[in-house]
């Protein structure tokens, strides 16, 4: 297939998209037609966003149930096919007005209006962003404050625009800009400007397109407090370059990293056909949206189903330096400009090695035209070690067999930041959320030889400020069908008694079930396990019910006090574990608008505080973890890695290792490092070390014997 | 070099072994002669094991100085070469006397001799495992047990011998058997017994060789609290296969999962020269024994010393099963029997991938005389992902980096269970210590129908009993020198306060100097973390002291009662974190003795009662971690890997992210699963999302402007 047209023909009985497939350009350009239409010539509109309105769960859950019976025909009632559509209108002199509408795509008839309530800002557009630069260059204000500096010969300004973030007053909407001089005399636009901070950050109404102040930034220490610093002109002076484009580096690079290939003879052990993926008895589809960018939907093993979708719901990155106007750099990087939009287009031999297969998206221009956005996604396989082995001790003979994985992965771009994300399946039944930060780290102007509480100087005159990065995962588990429990497993002491137990060496493992919508925390000093059971699906061996695990990782969640706007507008952040009641289009952990907001609303906290019923229902967890970052010297300029995993693995869903029907065979292409013999044995034999093999001791046979 | 013949001769300058070297064959020959001599004729000597004793850190030190400034020479001052044997001494009638004597290799000396007390009993060699089967076999105890079951026909029985564990009176030295039947109609040694076990424990007087008595196993279910249950004669018959070799399984293997070959076309990116490994810009020197298995020793990168020495130091397996035996199911892994003693010889293109380095050892028979052990550790090379990226939203230019990793990696067999340890080392100096468990889960017999509290049934008539593992992790820092101080870190919330935190956005990280030899525990709330500084050292950027830091996982610690038995003997499974001061041969966390222990002795807890100075002094950094695993059917017959890892990262050690100059070359093998254009830009630039683009948005050039 093409990946260039996004009507996929692969639901096989008929020749219309399936449910869960994205909207095709075209379909997106009937959407566009139905709004203008709809709103008539008197009136401008901006478009924000066309995407697909995935179905009701009631109408897909049907017709996912006609899919896997193998009873699709042209007859059937399919979901309505739905297009999402997001923008401005703009009547003469009066301001903006933020709409969402629902189109059908086959009626062409708008099913669905709603005029967004003035208390809610929409998520930035890149193109709202873009105009960031404009407004500053023609602001007599924001002029005035940079000629307040003595910059270096040679230098320009950049500026990074950024959300507003959460603020005490009733503003208007806003976008403020973090602003660094680039050092233009070696005519290379990669020069990196955020060495070079600029103590300012002008305001700018996002409507009127105007700057209306500009905010000043303290350039102090330790012994300053929250007073400015000095904040002298030549502010500049002491700041020193943070190159990593290879041209502009003064270190050479490594000349000694070896090629190291990934070579598959016989091509990806993957089948896609549109949007559906099939691999090692995994079956997923792929949906992908300017907010959450990939998900993944209808996900089944061997034919049952485990999850009934999986996304990346919203992340938060809040920074911890108390003097103001920091307490407004707080950025959702979903709500308030989506991950979808900052994907990357990612390129083949950089992001993944081996066979790799891309996805497109549709993306929305503002007059509403489509623009195919290319390989926003790959997919391709990887070999992770060992994936299980045991050596026999009597005949020394060894199965090893290799972890295979599936990697789904999308990279985003905020600024100075990135983060890569992946959904890692493996051959056992697991699946594994990845999330990976690097980029580079925000920096603030800090005065010659201070150090502060807020950050660590990780360049000179450059304060990388301590922050931290929450992430929700929001899991909707069909675990054998879509009534599930959610049930904590805790592993806990028992007291020494006689009767039961005599020598202490006894633990106790408790089971509690999640019977209303509620939220609770990590624990591994009981190695609390969340297991998504399936209550009326009991394992025939161990007679439990079958379920899916994960432990959540007890990381520190938001340190912002509770009373704060920070902490206010992320509630999900406050705890590690949220169980709700499924309710159509309940897709963000921090609410559906988090641009300039003050308060969570209708995030997890309120889904939870419906206190329904949980239990042998319709369930979503919703999973928050992060990485508290206290910046390293080593993170500068752009900074290695930090990992994060969340592992979801069966628990009694199967009869045993699901991976034991991998084979153990010996890779062919493996080489000795030198010229030495091999004392490989053959095939996947192998001898036990000699100090360790007990013989082949004669077994006792009784019968014989006796 | 050949890794036959263990003398490397890779110190440059003259021509003898570095005094890390492992011993050669003929150097063990030597140890093994002087003490016949010196025992004499009139006793029979039994070898256990003969190997490097490592010099003190003072004479070490000062070698490794001279080494690294360039100035070995023939006329310097070495540390003796010598060799740790340790024996059995049997005077006739007497009891076996176990002793350990030091010779010096070239002088040809005994130059140190030790009587263990008989309180202590060392640990076990496979040759008295290999025994057991023997003793069992002719044991009219043994049969008689074993004739009180009806095996079915065609069936064998098999023993796995088992360390005695801990128990509550004094006995000998003591061996314990778990007994399995193996179905042997298939002809095929490799039938797993494990999933027919048998309720009964033979116990056998490891010198005597008699089997002493026959515990009896309880086979019940939650209903019969520690009673026997039914313990019925046909105890096999509801028990079934569970094969996990190709060639016995009924389920057909995978057909689809196509080769994944790593290619390095080029050859590796490391050098190795005897055990000296370079790879880069670490370098450091590869030791291996038979109690730890593989060591890590002076670690530098790019020239500075960061770790004297690291080792995994012991673990234990306690079972949660209160049902008499076993309480005494216990295994110190490293202490019992020894890592190094149970290492696999690994296979080419099954324990790993693409070119490889395999390193052997000399193992010691009964006799003295040594038998080379090959392949126990191998070295490679791997791809994680990726390492570092930045894209540059108005260029829409991306530079890109892989995360290159070089493992060290050996395996250990210990009856059913297995266990991987891998040292990776990064780009970026970093270095991951990784465990994988795998392997057979220990069952028990329980009877047709029943569940248990104690474990989960997962073959018919199979309950695998809940259980820990417990690891810990010996690090020697030597962080730009050998004195260091031992600093924690925590990330706190502040109150809010208008003269300091007047929107609550701002939290406190606070540093805390470890003084005096202690123990704590770790703290994810408030992102406790552990950094090894040097504060002599300042780096120049930040103004702090260079270091390496990692974050203790709140893995659950030992769940046993504390004042169990199975708790008293790991006292080092109480805490995750010890910090003590370095004391020559101090290398093992659950003592030196811990085979039939009843509480640890001169182990980490006792080295931190010494209460010594560990501020800017020689420290050194214990990290306990575990997992505490409730098996699932999943686990059976082989379980999948449950992977954990310590990330050893810098801190403040370099001047900027050390893998900056990895170049970010594009990999010119990979390639598209399909035949559409690939829309990669040249070289390693990449488009950032269309919809993502700011356009080059002008920069602000002041001086111009204004």
């Amino acid at each position: 297939m093409s990946s260039t047209t996004l009507i996929t023909r692969n639901d096989s009985a008929t020749s219309l998209p399936h449910p869960l497939d994205q909207l095709s350009a075209a379909e997106t350009s009937v959407a566009r037609g139905v709004i203008l239409a709809a709103r008539g010539d008197n009136v401008a509109i901006k478009f924000r966003s066309i995407f697909l309105e995935e179905p009701l769960k009631k109408e897909l859950s049907q017709f996912l149930d006609l899919e896997h019976a193998g009873q699709l025909n042209t007859n059937i009632q399919r979901p309505p096919r739905l297009a999402k559509v997001q923008y401005d209108v703009v009547h003469g002199t009066k301001g903006p007005e933020y709409m969402e509408s629902v189109v059908d795509i086959v009626t062409k008839k708008e099913v669905d209006q709603r005029v967004v309530e003035k208390v809610h800002q929409s998520g930035l557009t890149t193109h709202e962003f873009r105009e960031f630069n404009e407004a500053c260059i023609e602001s007599p204000l924001f002029k005035k404050a940079v000629a307040g500096f003595d910059l270096p010969e040679g230098f320009v300004v950049s500026i990074d625009p950024w959300p507003y973030g959460g603020d005490a007053e009733v503003v208007p909407r806003y976008t403020q800009g973090l602003c660094f001089a680039r050092d233009n005399r070696n005519q290379n636009l990669d020069s990196n400007h955020y060495s070079y901070p600029l103590p300012i950050i002008p305001v700018m109404d996002t409507y009127t397109k105007k700057i209306v102040r500009i905010d000043k930034l303290a350039t102090g220490g330790k012994e300053d407090g929250l007073a400015y610093g000095t904040h002298k002109k030549n502010v500049l002076d002491h700041c020193s370059p943070g190159e990593y484009v290879p041209e502009l580096m003064s270190q050479p690079m490594r000349t000694d990293v070896k090629p190291l290939n990934v070579v598959q003879p016989d091509g990806p052990s993957f089948k896609v056909s549109g949007h559906l993926i099939e691999w090692q008895k995994w079956r997923f589809r792929l949906g992908f949206n300017p907010r959450e960018g990939a998900t993944l939907h209808d996900v089944r093993y061997d034919g049952r189903s485990v999850f009934y979708r999986l996304s990346l719901s919203e992340m938060t990155v809040p920074y911890g330096d108390p003097r103001p106007p920091f307490h407004r750099k707080q950025a959702f990087d979903f709500g308030d400009a989506g991950a979808g939009r900052a994907a990357n287009n990612l390129a083949l031999g950089c992001d993944c090695l081996g066979v790799i297969k891309y996805f497109d998206t549709v993306a929305t221009e503002p007059d509403g035209t489509p623009s195919v956005s290319k390989n926003v996604v790959c997919l391709h396989e990887q070999d992770n070690g060992i994936g299980w082995k045991h050596t026999n001790f009597r005949t020394e003979r060894a199965v090893v067999t290799r972890l295979r994985e599936l990697v789904v992965q999308f990279i985003i771009t905020l600024a100075n930041y990135e983060y890569i994300f992946a959904y890692k399946f493996d051959q056992a039944g697991g699946i594994t959320v990845e999330t990976r930060a690097t980029g580079i780290v925000s920096v603030v102007n800090i005065d010659p030889g201070k150090t502060s509480p807020w950050g660590n100087v990780v360049s000179s005159g450059a304060l990388a400020q301590n922050h931290q990065h929450l992430f929700c995962v929001r899991i909707d588990p069909a675990v054998d069908g879509y009534n599930n429990t959610v049930v904590t497993e805790q592993s806990l002491p028992m007291s020494m008694s006689k009767e039961t137990n005599p020598y202490g060496s006894g633990y106790e493992v408790r089971q509690t079930p999640i019977k209303t919508s509620q939220y609770f925390d990590a624990s591994p000093t009981t190695n609390l396990t969340v297991k998504m059971t399936n209550p009326s699906k009991l394992n025939p061996i161990s007679g439990k019910p079958v379920s899916y695990k994960f432990i959540p990782s007890a990381s520190q969640l938001m340190l912002a006090h509770p009373d704060s706007i920070m902490a206010k507008r992320a509630q999900f952040a406050q705890h590690h574990v949220w169980v709700t009641k499924y309710k159509d289009g309940e897709y963000w952990a921090g609410g559906e608008f988090t641009n300039q907001s003050k308060k969570e609303i209708d995030g997890v906290a309120d889904a939870v505080a419906r206190k329904e019923n949980v239990e042998n229902d319709d369930v979503v967890v919703w999973n928050t973890f992060g990485l508290t970052h206290n910046p390293r010297v080593e993170d500068w300029p752009v900074m290695p890695v930090e990992i994060h995993q969340i592992h979801l693995r069966p628990a009694d869903f199967f009869t045993c290792n699901p991976a034991l029907d991998v084979p153990g065979v010996k890779n062919a292409t493996s080489v000795l490092a030198s010229e030495e013999e091999s004392c490989c044995a053959k095939g996947d034999v192998q001898q036990a070390a000699s100090s360790h093999i007990q013989g082949s001791g004669p077994d006792y046979k009784p019968k014989s014997k006796l």
